[in-house]
């Protein structure tokens, strides 16, 4: 970061010079959202903008996939999230002129985004043409408490002279209308790029409804082919000594207030804007307005103040459960905050719906539900604030109906969950790395059962977590076929985490994972069937579940083929992935990068080479089950053909890095992804946040760096802190109680916040951990440190030398 | 074949009764064509029709390809052929009245298809609404002698009673234009079906010029995107005692010639209507009209009785060099003829084009080539009528810049010629059963170098043929890979002939055709080098060839893989196929087939199930370099394996079927494809003729019952005459000499018919045939003959046991 202009601060994240080159990337940094509501950091002048955003969870228009070459069961349902009407607008005109960022004469200039209070706010001095000066503060939050609530304030100030002011407030639907000031899409790259979104043809919201006053407005449309419904409004106060009046103006696609005021100098003129959302599937827009209506009655009932104050309070509470401290790092500090609020802008009042790939800061990946939610943000969710996962499986629950569905297209049984969806249908349009990804069924089965045993959630368990566990399992046992020996359970024609290996036989995380799922289905039936008889039996004869099937899962699980290769030590990614060419990562140039932009896929995927961990994510999702010395193995194969294209496989990398002692290239792993964002490491932080990373970032933290562990249920922590750090503290919620962890370079030490205490181990060695005190065990380093990275293999002891060389691993029950 | 309607004839089909039912199948049965101009079999009036279709070969329409999810090298250009402006249609109304056959009142009809003069009857007597008995006669064919003329001929007579006749002439631009009466598309099927081309947007043909008199006119296009130009013209001659006049009516998208006459009982009103078609890939229209009428002032100064004469002797000729016999068959006699004659019409005078997939005949398969043209359809003419597979071969050759275009896209060397295309560009949208398959490289090498072989042609093997070698040699030395101790060259991520398996490794047909490639290109540099040193130089400058190169490609050749497994002493179809679960066809209902339209590529993909020949198409190909033993386990393996969902499987399974010694199952394949059309066995005929099946049924008759191979450039004969047939005779040119060969129950005949004779083998005993002499070879029966058909193997002799069972063979150089 360029840490003149966002200079290193523990709590806030700060701009201090106004640059029009990057506004994709500031837009969002500076995003604020609650879960529900996303809005990105677009300037409340609303006119220069890399792409206006205000998005609202779930709320997406549909259109036919077309598909160039169509085959059967291809996806067909396209999903799109809809830029919702911008009630961010904020116009300013002095003597008529308006303010615009990107030619005015600043004479000083601040942004921030505070992550103690949520709020985003501007404050700066611009001297107009006519050479006055005028102070502009404006604030920007998105409430957690209030689910459908975002706050505005803007305020002015005519430092020297007097000369009429225009503040034109506005709700505007950018969706169907023109940005004036927007760049075009084709302008920002040189051609195409295959995770950007597939535009709409026509007009997408259809307005339904327009009310209001002098004080309030409200706009409601209705989704063409989604038939899903939004209203949004905004009430306006505006404060000052000065004379002013009010003229408004209204049609579908605007609503405009503007507060002429004649202005003196010192007098400063406030004005607040409350907005509110609310959306639905397809409640009629009436009911709707009703709704935001009472939010915001509310608001002005209980007075602004009270809001920011709420949120302040809300987030004391998020960051005592969720905080992660590094002292005497204040720029790691900032962007691992910046991170976890980031988080909490996805997540926190999600509820009903997903949690996108990019949260609600932008359309990349057209606001699509990925794998991504359970694997790599649930865990810190789990971990902090439970009531969210506890959504998030439920979401996923209410899901099973298509997910049936889609398990008959694919000729599987039980449920099979789309790779990628807003709706619950499949809406990945290229199988080979997207509906072939079959592991996502044991992804949502896996983090189901991490929440139950970090919880003890058993009632969610026994109902939704029974059903969703049964019917992912019959997927697999579907899927899977057995060797005719009876000696091993295959599962054939599936692609990894991994995208750029695809549709391979027996790749090792789906195995594992398929096993995960298979053996937690069993085992719920079995506690259900004991513990409590008659749910077992609604459940059974809702599911047609004999006494034979959970046999048949547990029997699958025991066979699963696990490859190994005995030359190498260690797990092939997939049965033949040994069998490929290498490609050497270090002789591709940087223009070349990354190379799905750049290479055919029939190039990439016949080669030895990873877009992200694959292998290596086993390693920490099921380490319980690989020696140290598979793992180090693994990671030093594996690490050199990783080429990180996929933002979510550097906190992978970390965390197992740390583990086997590459101490130097864990961090680098880890800076990789705390900064890609607040770095634009990738490029394309323009296109929203990467919340996936963002979540893996903490587990990097509390795993990798913690070593924290929680296989079975059992709580344990191997510590490596980082050489560059003086002390880690973390905050996990377990079961009730919430421990404040520190790792420091000679001990590790447990605070017990809230709750009754809990037994954990270190090292090996058993720990209780009570109420009131700190409990301090020492530590005798950091792990073995090695020095340097792996490098990639001799290519000659890659090879294998005939067909004999790969051996297939059936590990025992 | 329903025999009342259409009863067998050795020489002509025949339509004894009108129906609408089939209009699809039977407008296909009585296409006509040339291989430059095809006219469907739709009825002269031009109303009711499954698809009206008039192509031209390689005039096509282009659109960019949307994929659903964009990646690196997908195909951008789609290319549809254009239905170009009908000339066919020819209205007749007596009082007014129209003849519309699907209402008119029949007293006889009949429609013919004459095999020997390619001439299309019709002759029906129609008895109108007011009681008068017409008797309509009409004749329609395209000139094989004058590339760019087809002639139709419309004769009315009032048997009783006199009254107005109305004959309405017309050039109709259908492509953009509404048919009253054509069956909407999405009427004909259930759903989508993948092989079924894509609608255009907007317009097509723009109209460029209109132009004529009471006797001709000509209407030119100019296509929107590709910027092909045509035109066409027609010239007519109405010839009758009765008083007439005529009224014209000239637009962009229609020409109408209305003869209006007094017709008088018994006196005949004959109308002649020549018509020419010039295309081009942007000549400006007004060179293309010239074109046009120098043709039409041609026919007129001859004459069209001339013209039908000579297309009588053409198709003598054609006849002489082409035709088989099997007598007392009439309805297979019937069968093979009509498909010969289609691979005339689909070829003839294709010149400076391919030979699309459905010839002229439709629009399925956009009127697109693929590998069909060299493996299935040159065999036939390269023996018949070798002329036009010198052109078919000219024509891929003048594609290597695009070619190598496309190698330098998948990263490779050389040239790498598109799965499906018109104009050169890779059109196949869905690569996994497209662009994958690399094998179309070699194929083109082997039909070249058979080609060479069988006439002699040095001039064009060491001009074009070298070129087109070393750049299709370069494409499999990139992409294939050495393993590091040079023990084998292994070729992944291809996709073999078999569309239900894509992107494996080692495909053992690929990997045998790209052996085959590699050594013709290292053969031809060195007898280029050799016997031309200045032509040699000459291409080692302009391919900057050194004298390394194609010591690399024997090197790779010789040590290409050819995956082997000993337990079931078969060869794999690629290194993991006995991997994967076996599908058995047998429990799978009708109403599931074609597999591909009711299954999930990712479904298919992961059993063993065969669209089509694949590792038995090799055992064809490079017959001489497997064992007998080999031959007949491979194919009792994969026969019961093999769907026979794609039409170009039945012909190879015969041959192997004949050589390997089931003789009934042979016919039972061999009649699969005989009647694929005239049966429509597979009920798309009504997309167009399946040219493929057609050129491998001769194959099947000459490979397959004849017993003819080619290896290597020796000739030899092993018969396996069928047991229902008391005869087979069939013809053969090499090297200028033309064989008659008969194969008897007990004998094998030749006659040399041209030239100056041949040596060949029979049974491995050689014979010398010379003008002027019949050489007789007595035979001991047709081979081993094996009851039944082979039968799934039981599943767990087929389940490989561990990861050692499967060897790779590497036949030595």
């Amino acid at each position: 970061m360029d840490r003149k202009r966002f200079p290193a601060d523990e709590w806030r994240l700060v701009e201090t010079r106004f640059s029009a080159h990057d506004l994709g990337v500031t837009e969002t940094l500076f995003s604020v959202g609650n879960g529900y509501l996303g809005l990105r950091g677009n300037v409340p002048e609303g006119r220069v903008a890399h792409a206006h955003g205000t998005f609202l969870n779930g709320f997406h228009e549909t259109w036919p996939i077309r598909h160039a070459e169509e085959a059967y069961g291809f996806a067909r349902v396209g999903q799109t999230i809809v830029n919702v009407p911008d009630a961010k607008t904020i116009r300013l005109y002095v003597d008529d002129e308006p303010l615009l960022l990107t030619v005015a004469d600043l004479e000083c200039y601040e942004r921030s985004l505070d992550l103690r209070d949520g709020v985003e706010r501007r404050d700066l001095v611009w001297r107009t043409p006519s050479g006055k000066r005028v102070r502009v503060r404006s604030e920007r939050m998105v409430s957690f408490v209030e689910r459908h609530l975002a706050i505005l304030t803007f305020e002015v100030e005519l430092l020297d002279g007097e000369g009429p002011v225009v503040l034109s407030s506005q709700i505007l639907n950018r969706q169907d209308g023109q940005d004036e000031y927007e760049v075009p899409a084709a302008a920002l790259g040189e051609g195409f790029d295959p995770r950007k979104t597939n535009a709409f043809e026509g007009r997408v919201l259809r307005p339904q409804a327009q009310r209001g006053d002098d004080k309030w407005a409200v706009l409601a449309y209705r989704c063409t082919n989604s038939g899903m419904t939004m209203a949004v409004a905004a009430d306006h106060e505006l404060t000052t000594t000065n004379d002013w009046t009010v003229r408004t103006e209204r049609d579908g696609d605007l609503s405009k207030h503007d507060f002429v005021v004649h202005a003196r100098p010192g007098e400063p003129i406030r004005l607040t804007k409350a907005v509110s959302y609310h959306s639905s599937r397809g409640v009629p827009v009436p009911e709707l307005i009703d709704r935001c209506r009472r939010t915001l009655d509310r608001v002005r009932a209980g007075g602004i103040d009270a809001e920011f104050a709420r949120q302040r309070a809300w987030l004391d509470d998020f960051w005592a459960r969720s905080d992660v401290e590094v002292p005497g790092q204040p720029g790691v500090q900032q962007a691992i905050r910046w991170n976890l609020f980031q988080l909490a802008c996805a997540s926190a009042r999600a509820e009903s719906t997903g949690i996108p790939a990019k949260g609600l800061t932008g359309s990349g990946y057209s606001g699509h539900y990925f794998w991504d939610t359970e694997i790599y943000v649930l865990p810190f969710l789990t971990y902090t604030s439970p009531q969210v996962t506890r959504n998030a499986l439920r979401f996923r629950h209410g899901m099973l109906p298509a997910a049936r569905e889609r398990a008959a297209d694919l000729a599987t049984e039980g449920a099979l969950f789309p790779w990628r969806t807003i709706s619950g249908q499949e809406a990945s349009a290229y199988y080979a790395a997207g509906t072939a990804q079959y592991h996502i069924n044991a992804d949502i089965a896996y983090a189901l059962v991490q929440y139950a045993r970090a919880t003890g959630d058993d009632e969610f368990l026994m109902r939704e977590g029974a059903e969703l566990l049964v019917e992912t399992a019959r997927m697999w046992a579907e899927l899977g076929f057995w060797r005719a020996d009876g000696s091993a359970f295959h599962i054939h024609g599936v692609t990894g985490p991994d995208e750029y290996t695809t549709v391979v036989n027996d790749n090792l995380f789906t195995n594992l994972m398929a096993r995960f799922n298979l053996r937690a289905a069993a085992d719920v039936v079995e506690r259900l069937r004991v513990e409590r008889p008659e749910q077992y039996a609604d459940l059974a004869d809702r599911l047609s579940l004999g006494e034979e099937e959970p046999r048949a899962w547990t029997a699958a699980a025991a066979k699963v083929v696990v490859p190994f290769n005995e030359q190498l030590g260690i797990h092939p990614q997939d049965a033949h992935f040994l069998d490929r060419e290498i490609w050497d990562i270090g002789k591709t140039p940087a223009s070349k990068r990354p190379l799905l932009l750049h290479y055919h896929p029939l190039v990439i995927y016949r080669y030895q080479v990873l877009k992200q961990a694959d292998v290596v994510l086993a390693l920490f999702l099921h380490g319980d089950q690989f020696t140290a010395e598979h793992k180090l193995a693994d990671f030093e194969y594996y690490d050199p053909l990783t080429t990180g294209d996929s933002t979510l496989s550097g906190v992978v990398q970390t965390i197992i890095a740390a583990e086997v002692g590459y101490r130097d290239l864990a961090m680098e792993h880890f800076l990789s992804s705390l900064f890609v964002d607040l770095d634009d490491l990738h490029h394309n932080a323009s296109d929203g946040v990467h919340v996936a990373s963002a979540g893996g970032m903490w587990s990097a933290l509390a795993a990798g760096f913690g070593g924290m562990r929680d296989h079975g249920g059992e709580l344990a922590f191997d510590p490596r802190l980082p050489a560059e750090w003086d002390e880690l503290t973390f905050r996990i919620t377990r079961r009730g109680t919430r421990l404040r962890v520190t790792v420091r370079p000679t001990e590790i030490a447990f605070v017990c916040e809230t709750g009754e205490g809990t037994e954990l181990s270190v090292r090996g060695q058993a720990v209780s951990v009570r109420p009131g005190e700190t409990t301090v065990v020492p530590l005798d380093g950091q792990g073995l440190v090695r020095p340097g990275r792996p490098l990639l293999r001799d290519l000659r002891g890659n090879r294998r030398d005939d067909g004999t060389l790969i051996t297939m691993e059936v590990p025992g029950a």
